[in-house]
């Protein structure tokens, strides 16, 4: 199968281990296109300045150049408008951010927070923070076999308790595609806040913030093709106005005087020091490349890669799939799953001899670990410059891993 | 003047509105040489993953490239081991880790902290919201008119209460060169620890943590030739090991369950989130710069810039300048100006129509603003890449602006 997009990926056309990379890590970090290197570095050769800080024309460069960044995301996730999107360094300070200031200010003893047993650590450690500072309870919702949230548990355990409901679009373990509207929808119906973590939604699923009506998004860069250090926080607006500033210093400010300080509107209030331009200058043309190729053909691709993947594991005996283990176009790609018998990393290790890159471990979900009553997962994760080429060479390596571990074939 | 260092900064050899560019609001943001630039660029096309969490090949290299970085960023500020080196955003978030980290577990009502009305807001807000919170009291040293804090103040306000003692090694609006080993030991004297905000300073002069026994350092990346994004607290050991971690998620733990969390050692602990591992490589590629040319060189140029600017400032008629207004060898390349009758904005105005980049405002600096009692300034900044025949061009230009504005010749 002939893909027309892995051209634009140098890392893709280099070997590693004097072998072809077969890269299948995407929900850790994806690659970039030669496009988003080529606006970084050029934004760094011709319009490099500090914003907002100068009157001189570099300087209005870097500012435009800045300000179209947060257009076109506004744009991608069909904001209200631009002042909505703030800059963060990825998704775990978005969370943070919101859990310091939206949690901090909110929060009282006996209040609830909500979350799914599948979530990364960066949605669950900022809310137990502010949770114990506060004398604020965490509740989980927990997930059935193949790694759907129960209904029932959604009914009993939102109530006019809670206070905030922060959930994954798409957990980055199971690869479920979580009910988010009908979450919202739930979250809103008791007065509570909705926040949506889309780190690995977005790269794959096209969110419209007005639409599903959530409160709060937030979403890495790195994940969607742009460049590490830069990640995106949405909020409505009248919610970030009424929040305190989180970090603080530099143009976030009206007035300054030596005891106290008035903070700049919206979106600077939450943007303290020199932000970073050159990421959202890379943020910016990944969401064109994206816009570029369309979300529909980027799920047609994974769709097909998905259903194949899920085909040809479920052939092998002694592999356990962990979560959905059929694709009933509810499920993105990332695949997390076992060799009977084989430590994850021993099979990541055999694996990586071929070049081909998986990931094993908790993947930073202790709690679903746990749930799952397993230690850690091998996980395969697909983006839309896969291959069945590359997931049939998997599989192959894939069935030496019990031989060479001493299982006989 | 011929400067060999041009040719590796593409942006300096562009033109802008017509005009050769003439940069001088380096205290805002540095110019980037192809060397980083090209780090960055193939990072990305040989090497990247998300660090730590892959047993693969390539997430490996991504560790290395990373772990490399820090290791060298601790070489260049003599770090007794890397861990010691947690890599921020930028200075901003590595003060406000402080103040939210050490500050909010350490501060207790009546302690106080001691500044100098010269700070940059950064080194100021992060400050008052603490001490808000606490109970604590800021204090602040005054200047003498010639820009250096005054002996008698610093002996006066740093006391038995003060706790920590916050200040920029070099002003960025003054060019002041603070003497940071003498307020490092008067903070020791009384049992405070003595933070060093050398966004200013390190860019132009080497630092030596051990030598200045200094507890905490932060810096920026992209005003020391890196890319944005990225930049660096330093903390001594024992303090870092002892402060509770600041943003939560991803690979800063150790064990996580649903209502609680343990954390990881340093420098994790203090990194949540998938990092900024390009704006590391960046880093280090700028610094593998300056270690090149070598501290004495860019001083040297620097100085003799300074020097000529300030003789040639000083024989125009109508110009007040802020703080030291001759180089005694202790005065940054940072020169604060007014012409006299004429607002800052417009003189900035004027000097952009010549293709000449200078910064006009309060500098994220409005105390000290206030202490000087104008409204706003003009200010040029050197890097080593300036000529003197920029200087000549931006004081040609500087002559224009009061016959512009109707004041006669």
């Amino acid at each position: 199968m002939y893909n027309q997009f892995r051209q634009d990926f140098p890392v893709l056309n280099s070997n590693f281990h004097d072998k072809q990379l077969i890269y299948l890590d995407n929900a850790a970090t994806s690659q970039k296109p030669s496009s988003v290197l080529q606006a970084v570095k050029e934004y760094y050769q011709k319009h490099n300045a500090n914003p907002y800080r100068g009157l001189y024309g570099l300087s209005v460069k870097a500012t435009d150049a800045y300000e179209s960044a947060r257009k076109l995301t506004a744009e991608f996730i069909h904001a209200d408008n631009p002042s909505e999107v703030i800059f963060t360094r990825n998704t775990t300070e978005a969370l943070n951010l919101l859990a310091y200031s939206y949690g901090r200010s909110v929060l009282k003893s006996g209040d609830e927070i909500v979350l799914s047993i599948s979530e990364h650590h960066s949605n669950i450690i900022p809310w137990q923070q502010v949770a114990k500072e506060k004398g604020a309870v965490l509740k989980y919702l927990y997930l059935s076999d193949d790694g759907r949230i129960i209904e029932e548990d959604l009914e009993k355990k939102i109530t006019e308790r809670t206070k905030i409901v922060s959930i994954a679009h798409v957990s980055n373990v199971l690869g479920t595609i979580h009910p988010i509207e009908k979450i919202i929808q739930k979250a809103h119906s008791v007065g509570a806040v909705a926040v949506v973590d889309t780190a690995q939604g977005i790269p794959h699923y096209p969110v419209d913030v007005q639409k599903l009506d959530v409160d709060f998004l937030a979403f890495s860069g790195h994940k969607m093709l742009a460049p590490m250090g830069i990640g995106v926080l949405y909020g409505k607006e009248k919610l970030l106005n009424a929040m305190p500033p989180f970090l603080t210093g530099g143009e976030m400010i009206e007035i300054v005087s030596e005891q106290d300080a008035t903070f700049a509107p919206l979106p600077h209030k939450f943007e303290a020091g020199t932000p970073n331009v050159g990421g959202a200058v890379g943020l910016a043309a990944a969401i064109e490349y994206i816009n570029h190729i369309g979300y529909e053909t980027i799920q047609n691709i994974e769709e097909e890669l998905t259903d194949y993947a899920l085909q040809e594991l479920n052939k092998l005996p002694e592999i356990t799939i962990y979560g959905d283990k059929v694709n009933c176009r509810k499920r993105c790609g990332v695949i997390s799953f076992n060799v009977n018998g084989v430590h994850p990393h021993d099979t990541a290790s055999i694996l990586d001899g071929d070049g081909i890159a998986v990931r094993a471990g908790h993947h930073c979900a202790q709690p679903l670990m746990k749930y799952l009553n397993v230690p850690a997962t091998c996980r395969i994760s697909f983006y839309f410059y896969n291959t069945k080429e590359e997931i049939n060479l998997f599989i192959q390596s894939l069935k030496k891993v019990r031989r060479l571990l001493g299982y006989g074939n």
